[in-house]
């Protein structure tokens, strides 16, 4: 991208302006960018110079502008920007926003200043909102909007361009639109392209596609974002459970779902506790929260691992130089199950292996963990026996371990995430620190039972 | 989704018809799905009852669909169609796909094949191909179309809908449309929306945006996926050094990409070399090619490690009970250090932490892991001394160590991928693997160096 408006030099101008109470210079200033760019520019200056100067800024934006602009801010900012502007000019600023992002807004917004905004609205509109409110907060419901627009069947196209054009501006997309019976049931869709490229006099039921690809209203936003990468639509119909036709999603949404439903992935596969909240937003407290759980879990899987080695304390007092290969023999067969364990958890998240393929994955793991397991066991050996001059049989033991345990790693890796699949389990809770501690008691074991039998202990 | 298409019942019963070479049936049945569910079928019959019918009934699809179809199939199945339908088939294929489809298409082609197809292009269109064809794989340049609409800032309303009228059916979108000067530059852009809406005799130059938002011909797909989520667009224009106007980009490609990319972090992060390969089609002998090298590297740093072991060698022959709490010690370092670069890591990726905020994200991790480890510590001291009985000395040494080896282990995990990202390494290359192995190295030498002092060994 060269285009980026937020420069260094811009922020400080735009800056030394409201320092300066320039407003109306300042105003012009921002007024150039895109509004997802005066939204970053606004954030900058709350945090800068404060909300202050801020809200006059924000005061001095068209009502539109502001209306965007303020949907692109942070929940904090926009907690901050409400408590300093009237009323009025809260009810401007939600009458002006589209739906869905003032759902977003209200969903986040203390329940008093809800409730102060919702006394404004019609009843009918306070119907809505609520019922849009009440909908799981990662469901299809919560990312639509009723926004859309509605054809008859029989309308010729040039009456559903007139239609278009007079509502247009008001409705989230004018690029799909949607064709309902009398009881509300979708009948078909039919893009504006079609419509465009199509005669005047042609009857607007006699374009619609009614093959309709839609999702549930409680359908879970990850089977939406999966919708969308599949098909490729702009926009997808949300029916509810007699397949009445109740909102609309839009691919723009759905790239900020992709990018939750990313960072979840990452989030359990570390072994923390899912959390949409930024980083540097969350408190030391919530942090702790979130991560000490599943290291205590782990941890007292190592109590296990460590009442092992106890048990092998006469063959460790003997031939006290094996301590010296565990870190490698724990590590490696760590890492060799979280590389499988990765590769099929996101195979499994993108759709290129299913559960159907457990016995070809498990072939798969087999033969790749024998040929690692051989290379990095030869190698060893050349190291154990000529460079560190342990002699065959301390080398043996090591070797045979590093087979079995990467092995063992890649196959445990490889099978417990598809296993959790078939039981219901989030496969990336089977990720790096789960594996890592599993195949930690593997290579233990193996290690120190291929040293009692090797080395005649 | 409700309305899944390519049902068990719905498969089978077209391998039957198919069977009993009943093609015209199975052709109505399998017309009524989505192009992208034909694809899924076709792909499943050439698994199941082989290519040759596969063709019969790809043969029997119509012109349009068929090539949208040929389009959403793996390339190995796109191959094996070239190779059994005649080349009058394969140039009508070609010519029906939109043009970045088919670019796609023929880089993954064999260069015999892709000749044969270019020997019936004219002299024009191969120069454009093979433009096309040499934009690096993952610029914008190969994710671009050149079939975007163009109208002249003089325009009217009318004669620009006119213009779309007649031309909307073979680009890739009509909802963007674009506006160039003489010399080929973007003046400005201008929505289908914003069209539709007006009236017809008003200029399409008052309507045009001309701030607008676009990407450089040679930017990486990674920067543009993320304008697209910045600024949620439908399609963004990609110029060339001289700013002029050489292709489109449209948001159903960028889903791909998002995919794309995530996999790659994946990958990175689990130590395994980057690939597009799906993972069952990957051989055995590349599977071991690309996760053998970080192993290999990985391994190598335990035996530093190990020789760190080996000096304490003494320590360790008079208090052998220290070894059944190093594997804890070592996992829950590994562990901790993982969830902070994890954190980190996707922190930096969505844009929530950037290398400004280095001083407050060390604060943040020295606060959470002290809170953490003590904890821990606490724990690991309540049952080394009165459930195991090993005396408060083992327990100061276990438990000093575990505060340290956390405190540590979080610090390296959040810094570390901070530091590669300042100096151009991508920060995902930062992750588990790498941090266990260094925090494994921190965890022996505090460990061993603790109990030298605190049992004055």
């Amino acid at each position: 991208m060269e285009n980026e408006f937020v420069t260094e030099e811009r922020l400080q101008l735009i800056l030394e302006l409201l320092e300066g109470k320039k407003y109306s210079r300042a105003r012009d200033e921002i007024l150039k960018a895109n509004t997802v760019d005066i939204a970053e520019i606004l954030e900058e200056v709350i945090e800068d110079i404060g909300i202050e100067k801020a809200i006059i800024l924000f005061r001095t934006l068209p009502k539109d502008v502001s209306a965007e602009v303020f949907a692109y801010l942070p929940i904090d900012d926009q907690v901050a920007i409400i408590n300093g502007i009237t009323d009025r000019e809260i009810q401007h600023i939600i009458d002006e926003m589209d739906f869905d992002d003032m759902i977003d807004v209200l969903e986040e917004l203390p329940a008093n200043v809800v409730d102060k905004i919702l006394e404004k609205s019609t009843k009918e509109e306070r119907r809505l909102i609520n019922t849009f409110l009440n909908y799981p907060e990662t469901s299809a419901g919560s990312l639509m909007t009723p926004d859309y627009i509605s054809l008859r069947k029989n309308m010729t196209v040039a009456e559903a361009l007139a239609h278009i054009k007079s509502e247009g501006m008001d409705r989230e997309t004018v690029y799909t639109c949607y064709i309902k019976d009398e009881g509300r049931k979708l009948l078909g869709i039919v893009s504006l392209r079609t419509l465009v490229v199509s005669d005047d006099d042609v009857v607007v039921e006699s374009l619609m596609h009614e093959d309709i690809i839609y999702v549930n209203v409680l359908d879970d936003q990850e089977d939406v974002s999966d919708t969308f990468k599949k098909y490729g639509f702009l926009a997808i119909p949300v029916v509810d459970n007699e397949k009445r036709l109740v909102g609309i999603i839009t691919v723009d949404d759905i790239l900020d779902v992709i990018d939750e439903e990313t960072t979840e992935d990452f989030q359990k596969m570390a072994g923390v506790a899912v959390s949409t909240e930024e980083y540097l937003d969350m408190s030391v407290w919530k942090h702790v929260k979130n991560r000490l759980p599943w290291l205590f879990v782990l941890m007292c899987s190592y109590i296990i691992t460590g009442s092992i080695i106890t048990s092998f304390e006469a063959v460790l007092s003997q031939v006290i130089v094996l301590v010296a290969y565990l870190p490698m023999l724990m590590g490696t067969g760590g890492n060799s199950g979280s590389q499988s364990a990765t590769l099929v958890i996101r195979g499994m998240a993108v759709g290129d292996v299913d559960l159907r393929d457990v016995g070809k994955v498990l072939w798969k793991e087999l033969r790749v963990s024998f040929m690692i397991g051989l290379v990095l066991s030869l190698l060893n050996f050349i190291r154990i026996c000529w460079v560190e001059g342990h002699g065959p049989w301390i080398a043996l033991t090591v070797c045979g371990s590093m087979l079995v345990i990467v092995i063992a790693a890649k196959t445990i890796g490889s099978m417990l995430p598809m296993g959790a699949k078939k039981v219901g389990i989030d496969p990336a809770l089977m990720a790096s620190p789960m594996i890592a501690s599993l195949t930690d008691m593997v290579s233990v074991v193996t290690y120190f039972a291929l040293a009692t039998f090797i080395l005649g202990i």
